[in-house]
């Protein structure tokens, strides 16, 4: 129980609630372990005295924090929500910390942020020597963040009206005592889902020529579109066009949103087919795909399957924010770097593994932004902006025109710390954008798809270790802690 | 009168309008004409020639155009301010194409272009040796786009709600009837003032040490917030404490609302003291500049008094897009050029010479934001932002939040076209938004403020000169006419 302002707020079912995450992680930490014990690497003593520490933390917490009030407040979700990463990236970072890899405490929060968060950034560079049990570490903490953010995209964030989130209230949701179970209903559903997504992605990876272990690690990483690889050269070291139509398919599955394969599921893709947030997502990638084939084709003089296949996978990959890479297309020239420059913002749809602006917040900023328009003709007219088929409630425009602000704010922000730790300014922009949108690999020579985040500054670890928690919990679920009204009653 | 699906419009009020703009056009090129003559330089036939081409155009305008409705819709007003700055753009042009500087007419249009919209890029790369004639008319395309931006946002911006602006309306404006005179009276109060400033501007440059004809043309410059310099150095090239320190406070007084001068002319102060936009804009500039301040002296070890002059010119004269430079600070290192990037979109405050997202739409935009996140807690809540210590109405939010993502869409959409001409990431994206923040040069080695946009492909300086256009009608008053809609009935 704490207390703040004299006013007591009782936070145990958020420690609980941790509680449990961390047992889980602790059980996580087991696979790892066996992996190495099986491949005869002496890594497996890390893995398991880390998951002893965070399981006997874990059961710690199930058993002293239990408590008989089982409401979850506003304040206890969004407490709950930022907490849950945190915690996870700094357990999680113990295996980097405890193992063989001279990595700092900075490097190891880094390392686990960035899996944690699906971004994909890393600060290891000799990937093809590490062992066994820190490569699945590694797709392990992706995995886990991929279907714990489409569960909070499915169940909390909706109710916590972030960033426009509104809109993907289920039906019922106005009878608030039947939302509880039918969304664990949901969210269990879609868990299975994930599970046979990422089992059918492996046997594909694997038909296509990668091994069992490889095919594991990367089909876990791909749909949920994180981009961690166990090569240096990232999936562009399986040199197979195979393996990446396959990478590309998922890459795409993983960014839409999962309730709609339920339906589909089911047996009604009729709203699959028809989601205007799908439709908008896939035409914006073919657009963009499309410049760069030209490109490709005209100016750099490659062969047209070639072009296709570089630039699909590649801008797919930024795009989606999975941020694997084939090749250093920082060396593609003028065009496709400023247009995977502004693709790192736009990712996926809303309840998908992708971060970014998302989609259906383009949609709704268009719709608003189409309306002013035409009212500066006609200024008594009345235009409702729609966003798949259905008027747009104006709580919900305003909540996604503000986020908009705050999110190029907080990329500007970040931007101009990375430059103050001495950053050059396309490492300083691209690296505060991939952060933010939680990509990956950022643009030019230190950061770019050939090199890693390894050398850069202490400072600039934590900053961007902080941009990607940001733009992974829809940055207001992190930046209404900081408000005084969060800690008054 | 022109028919557009067989519905007739009245484009005449519009036309006769332009003739007046490109009479005094005409008379405006008298000056150079007379100052080239004085300086036994032939090009003054280049003026006169204008001159009388223009005149002709004008005054045949005036007297076909002449129609007995003088009502001006908002189609009028629309289509009369885009089409006032294009066709002064291109009008305005012709001396640079006719007189001995080997300009092509991209070269010509270009320059007028970023003239009459203050934004002060150039493709001249001998300034010290072109004659009197040219540098005159640049510094008075300049000074001239300056007023009349100012009359525009104070006369018809704020009729026309673009972007916000409604929040300008002056209070009689309900009664329309009175609305007219009114708002002639403020602005012809306000093209005095803007003569007596530029005047004080010009005898402070003279006494600082500049000759009488450096002093008059940097004078139009500064107080328009424009940056054409007579010098290839700008003004670092006449390497004076004091001609900078002028500049500064000119510049500053060309980033604030002119109609607060008009009252504090006339005894009352308060209103500008106590204006929030106003303060704003100031803490914005001085925040920034002192953080350059630190960055030179402790990174690169300048020494105070040095370290303040540079920040100051430099970091003033960029967020206000003035765009003068006293050395190239491309070479400041990592934080400077990441900073100045983020700093060209600030712009001044509205109803001033500058461009820009402005001041009062980042207030208006934090309001809004800072309510968003108020009401994540107590969804409940009402939470009204405030701008100048008033209730922002709803519309005006909606307004101001919707051009934002317009801007930040144009910007992207601008630094996408250039890196398609061939620019690398660092001049396509400072370019674009160097253009569209009419703010001059941008960053890197091309277009910095060591370099020219001289040696730019056609494509790049077309879609810059469509850039500043968007820019400096607040992009909505060109968009507008694109729209099926303004064509219909």
């Amino acid at each position: 129980m704490l207390s703040y302002g004299g006013i007591m707020i009782d936070f145990r079912p958020v420690f609980f609630t941790i509680g449990i995450l961390l047992t889980t992680l602790a059980l996580g930490m087991c696979l790892p372990a066996v992996s190495d014990l099986i491949a005869g690497n002496s890594d497996w003593k890390v893995f398991a005295s880390a998951a002893g520490l965070n399981g006997f933390i874990g059961v710690t917490m199930l058993f002293t924090m239990r408590t008989d009030e089982t409401k979850i407040t506003t304040r206890h979700a969004f407490l709950l929500t930022t907490l849950s990463w945190l915690v996870i990236a700094i357990f999680g970072a113990l295996p980097f910390a405890f193992a063989d890899l001279n990595l700092s405490f900075t490097d190891a929060v880094f390392e686990s942020m960035s899996g944690i968060t699906t971004t994909g950034s890393t600060v290891l560079t000799d990937l093809d020597r590490v062992a066994p049990g820190i490569l699945l570490w590694r797709a392990l903490l992706q995995w886990f963040g991929g279907i714990g953010i489409i569960v909070m995209a499915v169940a909390i964030l909706p109710q916590l009206s972030v960033g426009g989130m509104q809109l993907f209230r289920m039906e019922s949701s106005d009878q608030s005592e039947k939302v509880l179970p039918r969304v664990a209903q949901v969210a269990a559903a879609i868990g299975l889902l994930y599970v046979g997504l990422t089992a059918v992605c492996a046997a594909l990876y694997w038909i296509a020529g990668m091994s069992g272990f490889d095919a594991v690690a990367h089909a876990m990483t791909t749909i949920a579109t994180g981009g961690f690889s166990t090569r240096d050269g990232s999936l562009g070291a399986f040199n197979s066009a195979s393996i990446e139509w396959v990478a590309v398919a998922f890459m795409i599955l993983g960014s839409l949103p999962f309730v709609l394969y339920l339906q589909a599921v089911r047996g009604n893709a009729m709203p699959l087919i028809r989601d205007s947030q799908v439709r908008w997502f896939l035409i914006i990638a073919a657009v963009a795909v499309a410049m760069m084939i030209a490109w490709q084709i005209l100016i750099n003089g490659v062969r047209f399957g070639e072009a296709v296949r570089l630039a699909t996978f590649n801008g797919v990959s930024i795009m989606t924010g999975t941020g694997y890479s084939s090749t250093d297309f920082s060396l593609w020239g003028a065009f496709p770097v400023v247009m995977f420059f502004f693709l790192m913002f736009v990712g996926g749809c809303a309840g998908s593994t992708t971060c970014g602006l998302k989609v259906f917040r383009l949609q709704v900023l268009y719709a608003n932004t189409v309306s002013q328009i035409s009212k500066l003709m006609q200024p008594h007219g009345v235009f409702i902006p729609h966003f798949n088929r259905r008027p747009i409630p104006e709580a919900a425009s305003e909540s996604v025109l503000s986020f908009f602000f705050l999110y190029i704010m907080a990329f500007g922000a970040l931007a101009v710390g990375l430059g103050w730790t001495g950053l050059d300014i396309v490492t300083a922009l691209s690296g505060a954008a991939s952060a933010i949108a939680n990509v990956g690999p950022g643009l030019g020579p230190v950061i770019g798809p050939a090199g890693t985040y390894a050398d850069l500054p202490d400072t600039a670890k934590w900053l961007l270790s902080f941009g990607m928690l940001l733009g992974r919990l829809e940055l207001l679920t992190v930046l209404v802690l900081f408000t005084p009204a969060f800690w008054r009653n």
